[in-house]
């Protein structure tokens, strides 16, 4: 029996996108899920209540990131990651490579893990399937995921298949060094690039180590959106329907509603709350660049179709005052917004699947919020 | 009739301190209480919800930094601080003097107002009673405070009789000035440095012109500990029982106890969330500066005798980890903390004067903190 079991509720007739749950040991989730990103045991600028009374489900943490800062030993004796951080639902940790391969300049590809610089000391590291495993079961995540190898975008194909390969390789090896596995399970990531048959190749490596879930790693590293969505086309259909498909490190409004359309349930990004500590604001009628001088004499909330709580207490011309003045609770108001704005969307998707129309619902959302204007910015 | 009253509930048997009540448009304060201080329309990294939660009666803002930014046309036309910000409670503002005074060094006083320049834009401007009530009016705080002139410490006795007179001046020229005497109260600020006559004298020039409550001014600005008590001694008993008394600008935990055994009501002061900012917290221990490594694996409160919302949910461990890696949600942690700490201990001080006992409390808490033991640091 593994510690996280998904349940396929419904799929939409109109877009064959997935309504389903997953449960955890500490509690079940409803997806197609955004989870809200706390790299160092924090959201940043928000608070453990404020996510939970914002709809967040579950949360992503950083292993890399709490592996140099402060130490997994230090976060397994306050009883593990949840304890630590005073979150008690679900949270999910990547493995590190992601980091270890876009922070680290000075790294060293062997068979046996990753050898590289901490990026904030310089010191010598070692990361590998083993050391992943071994920190995340310290941190206690509800979900984990296997240590892979990241290549860049674009890769050569020759590379690419070695990458996949050994990525296969360093899966079986999570599995076998997983020591929690009645609290926490691990996920495997299906790697391969823009090539269909090394996506084919990577997830059935995979699937034959019996996951019980899936991510789809190496995109949203810079390819341009039409090829993510072309490898999601051809990746998503090969993995199991029983089990959850986890796209990684996508937060913009419209690849969330494509990522669904294409068969994904869960996703992550720092997208949200990385614009929003630049005073950028996701509404219902587009992007909201509050620090704007239009916005001075604004007392409109910054998003008059949101109900959040910011929506319904500050105005556009205090929250654009304290973001020009740097003061904190600036960043928090406009953070607490952006993600209820995504959780609010995705809870949007999984009605309009429930409703078998979430085709329609991409293009009323598109439309409305200006994804289909020549050269507009998403978000 | 005034916008604000006071009400003298009772009078410590033992130490002379004074109970009661002041009454605003914004609702009644309970004294002697502790403003936070909200400088830019905000208090630094909190939220009016927990200002609220923690138990802020009031809060004070800073007219010449708001003046400054986002301007006071703007806050005024959002309706005034209170909607502005989304703070229902009663706000004191200052009169922007002491800014003037503290934070530009290219002024030029005259008795019309003081030329100086913007300590951000370097743009000239001058402040006159007349602007700083107009600024406030604008703002619409329930508790105004005269434009006065802020000597620095210490000053020769020639200078500051000639300040003195001035500020009496200048304090009868901001009640001409100010329009909105239904909603609003202006009170005047005692000054004359250490200069007993000089106390005298301000004191009696400004309760000629029948202020509804008296600051003591041009104390916590580096004289000795000794000196700021000897003044009060031979200040607040000129200043009339039934106004309030508010000593401007002090926070530290042992000045807030001997000022009110000195007839203080009101304080205010940046203190417990400056240090918050840095780590610094205030215990029933004495201080703690959680960056310390020592505090790397102590899973306890910040506090055990606290029981704040900080202190019933997070570690020693967690906030060091987080202030650490300057990560918002640990300033916002140990600012809480340290305020609800002030907060409380103002209701210890209110419990001690309804048992008369305010001075055994002091000597009890003045051991309990440390603060007898030789070069102990208050805070």
């Amino acid at each position: 029996m593994t510690a996280v079991t998904y349940e396929l509720i419904k799929t939409c007739k109109q877009s064959g996108a997935r309504l389903g749950r997953i449960h955890t040991p500490h509690g079940s989730i409803e997806t197609p899920i955004f989870m809200p990103v706390g790299t160092l045991a924090t959201v940043k600028t928000l608070s453990p209540e404020e996510l939970e009374e914002m709809g967040s489900q579950i949360i992503l943490s950083n292993t890399y990131h709490l592996w140099l800062r402060p130490g997994e030993d230090i976060i397994e004796e306050a009883g593990g990651l949840h304890s630590f951080m005073n979150w008690k639902k679900p949270i999910l940790t990547d493995s590190g490579g992601f980091q270890v391969f876009s922070l680290s300049d000075l790294r060293d590809i062997k068979e046996e893990g990753v050898h590289f610089r901490n990026h904030i000391s310089g010191e010598k590291l070692f990361l590998s399937p083993e050391k992943a495993m071994q920190i995340q079961n310290s941190l206690g995540s509800d979900i984990m995921m296997a240590f892979d190898e990241c290549p860049p975008y674009p890769a050569e194909r020759d590379y690419m298949k070695k990458s996949v390969e050994r990525t296969s390789r360093w899966a079986e090896r999570c599995l076998e060094a997983h020591k929690n596995t009645e609290k926490q399970a691990v996920f495997g990531i299906v790697q391969g690039g823009e090539y269909e048959d090394l996506r084919k190749q990577s997830a059935e490596d995979l699937i034959s180590l019996d996951f019980p879930g899936y991510a789809v790693g190496g995109l949203s590293v810079g390819e341009p959106k039409d090829v993510m969505n072309k490898v999601l086309e051809f990746t998503t259909p090969l993995l199991p329907e029983e089990k959850p498909r986890y796209l990684m490190g996508v937060g913009s409004a419209d690849s969330l509603i494509d990522g669904v359309i294409r068969g994904i349930d869960m996703f992550d990004c720092v997208l949200p709350t990385r614009v929003a500590r630049n005073g950028t604001c996701m509404t219902s009628t587009g992007r909201v660049v509050v620090r704007n001088a239009k916005y001075a004499r604004d007392f409109g909330p910054l998003d008059e179709n949101c109900s959040c709580h910011v929506c319904r207490n500050y105005s556009r011309a205090y929250i654009r005052h304290l973001v020009k003045c740097n003061e904190t609770f600036g960043f928090r108001l406009t953070s607490y917004h952006n993600l209820y704005f995504l959780l609010e969307l995705m809870e949007q998707v999984r009605q309009a699947i429930r409703e078998d129309r979430l085709l329609d619902f991409r293009d009323e959302v598109f439309e409305k919020y200006g994804f289909n204007k020549p050269g507009a910015k998403n978000f």
